[in-house]
């Protein structure tokens, strides 16, 4: 670790602890989008922008904004963020180390005296975990392009639609394309591993090569509810049969897929229901749901086909019929760029951290922000690999470590980035 | 089919459509124990009850007698009857075929002017199906003395104590013991075959040899609900294979028992709970419920034997845990008495029926009686051995053939039973 950091790991680690202070008291670390804990939340993350001298305000697509003006406004935006919610019974670091290592950097600017040529602008993004709207990553959605009017209508149990409840974050569902941006010009997201191999290996800092794409499928079985009792095992159209199968199956493939070659690939069946679930019924139907992830497509693909092929059998064997494959959702990959790569690379080597490339298993708002400008992500070792779970926890001085990085990339970028004047000179 | 049954086939008839008008309209057919149309129902049947001459009351354990005394009341009772609650969403004959059976062989008892020696009670008991309480075959297991006291204080989703609702429909929880009967002769039960045998061969009543032993175990594996991800395959502990594997392994085992002799066997997992439950978390946890049943207890250890052995082997390959193996339920079975089952077949000959023997893979209130006197069953056969559903079917004169067995047999017991006065004079 680097003797000095030229930020105040103190006051970074204050903010996050702060944050982690608003929760459901019952059920820590509570902070859902939408709820008033969350504007809670981001009422005291307003007040630190503001103390920090960042003009604060909300865009059409509900993201909160801080930015510092830079000495030449022309030469557009470095951006820098992530999100302050959480899933139910989250964790302290999942987000908000993004959005306050964001904001430090620029605390930490303004206490070197530093005005940067490029605007600096620190990101709060809406709802990057699945909301009870049904729809994650909505404020990074919305800066991409990537919000749909649809979308709007979306609405969570209680029957609020996602147009509302933006309206009453401070977004603006009438023109929430206006959101989109075109003045970014690097976008950077510090973020936890939420895996174990930083901490395995005792490194600081993993520099992200790319976040894989998601794409998750649906399959249901239909066979016949029948009497556990009277109904001769041959007789059977038992979908439970079929779908633990298929369960099996799934993790069978994803092994070979992901011991193959060196491209990142996981699947997962985390939701299987069984129909109508009483001890005395054969299993009339199950549906399960697949989450497989991958940096290479084609990975997806091969995975896709098999998943098909196998699971047809399954039903055959067990006398049930299979759906055809429901795709739910399918995000592709998103590649960060080689230059800020290198520059972050550049950055932990000159502040002596010990660093790793890797790649993202989980989905970030970066992955929306790769499409409208270049991209990319710092992690930092969180303990035991636990996300998204109470326990969920970071040092504070590697988080500092993971800032320093950012910080020390901005000041690297504001000089470097090409100049769009410089250029037509 | 004979060409005059002794009974009035569409008099039996119109009492079971009249109890199916009795349901929930949005879910027929729902007639739940305890709820106000189950009581509905009740007041319908004791209604017949008392036009048919019988003398109504309802036993502390809460079930609806109709008493039609006998020339020589010393001799003791024979009981006929089922139960008129029905499973959510069930059918129309489960149960209620036994009940009304039951009142149309009293009916047409008087119709013909014969008055038995032996009083005759038909039984509507409480509460055969799994109840919101917990508990099945309340009445019967009342009537055995195999309700606890204990059983006393489960209670429904609400809060409402079994003790408290058996009072509301007319049972007396302070005395339930007193509904333990020693003065029954013989018992007889008349019910849907729940299965496809006698349909497929085309015959016309079943009788039964025994009703199959169930015994209901739990397994819970415990692993660890990571990040789906960002947690490789190879560092997974997943609940959910483990649990799959065991579904496959308990079918596997259970066709290999059901083969092996002509031992009844079969086994269902029925219930399968994946926790958190969620598309992008490893699942951390998984609870799933076997149902075994046979005619041979032997069979029973033999299969948990292999299972415990085989779920052990799924949870190392898995690197999860398993708690020991839990056993909800285990019911003996219980066989019918080959006196009455002779009987039985001679009035099924006499009325040219076509007659199998076949076991009873779904559990009565039958098996409770048969701890207290010799028991016996008449299956008469479902469309597509569909029961526990809306469209659970028996037609009128496969019915109406099955009461006539249970009248005639009825009528020989009232000669044919050991008379404690004859034998020791």
């Amino acid at each position: 670790m680097p003797a000095a950091l030229p930020l105040n790991a103190d006051r970074l680690w204050a903010d996050i602890m702060a944050l982690a202070e608003i929760s459901e008291p019952e059920r820590p670390y509570t902070r859902r989008s939408f709820s008033p804990l969350f504007l809670k939340g981001r009422a005291l993350i307003a007040e630190r922008f503001a103390e920090a001298g960042l003009a604060v305000r909300i865009d059409a697509a509900g993201n909160l904004i801080g930015r510092l003006e830079g000495k030449n406004p022309a030469l557009g935006v470095i951006a820098v963020g992530s999100h302050s919610d959480t899933v139910p019974s989250g964790g302290r670091f999942d987000g908000i180390v993004g959005v306050t290592a964001g904001l430090e950097v620029a605390r930490s600017l303004r206490d070197a005296k530093v005005r940067l040529d490029h605007t600096l602008e620190v990101i709060d993004f809406l709802a990057e975990e699945p909301s009870d709207y049904g729809l994650s990553c909505i404020g990074s959605r919305g800066m991409a392009g990537a919000l749909e009017a649809r979308m709007l209508d979306m609405a969570e149990p209680h029957g609020e639609t996602l147009r509302t409840a933006l309206r009453r974050v401070g977004g603006n569902p009438d023109c929430f394309t206006s959101a989109r941006r075109d003045d970014i010009r690097a976008f950077l997201e510090l973020h936890i591993e939420q895996g174990i191999v930083l901490e395995l290996q005792s490194l600081d800092v993993g520099i992200v090569t790319s976040i894989v794409g998601i794409r998750r499928i649906e399959i249901t079985f239909e066979g016949a509810a029948d009497h556990a009792g009277t109904t001769p095992l041959a007789l059977r159209h038992d979908a439970l049969v079929a779908a633990a199968n298929t369960v099996i199956t799934v993790r069978r493939i994803a092994e070979q897929l992901a011991s193959a070659g060196s491209d990142y690939f996981v699947a997962t069946v985390g939701i299987l229901n069984v129909e109508p679930g009483a001890a005395n019924v054969v299993p009339g139907r199950c549906r399960l749901v697949i989450d497989a992830r991958t940096t290479t497509p084609a990975l997806t693909q091969k995975f896709v086909d098999e998943v098909e092929r196998e699971s047809r059998r399954h039903a055959e064997e067990a006398k049930v019929s299979r759906a055809p494959l429901l795709t739910l959702s399918d995000g592709p990959p998103a590649a960060c760029d080689p230059a800020l790569r290198a520059m972050l690379h550049d950055s932990a080597d000159e502040l002596g951290l010990r660093v790793t490339d890797i790649a993202s298993g989980a989905g970030h708002d970066a992955a929306f922000m790769s499409r409208i400008c270049p991209m990319a992500m710092v992690f930092v070792p969180c303990r035991n690999g636990k996300s998204h779970a109470p326990e969920e926890w970071a040092d504070r001085d590697q988080i500092a470590a993971g800032a320093a990085v950012m910080l020390q990339t901005i000041a690297s970028l504001d000089q470097l980035l090409p100049r769009a004047g410089k250029e037509t000179r």
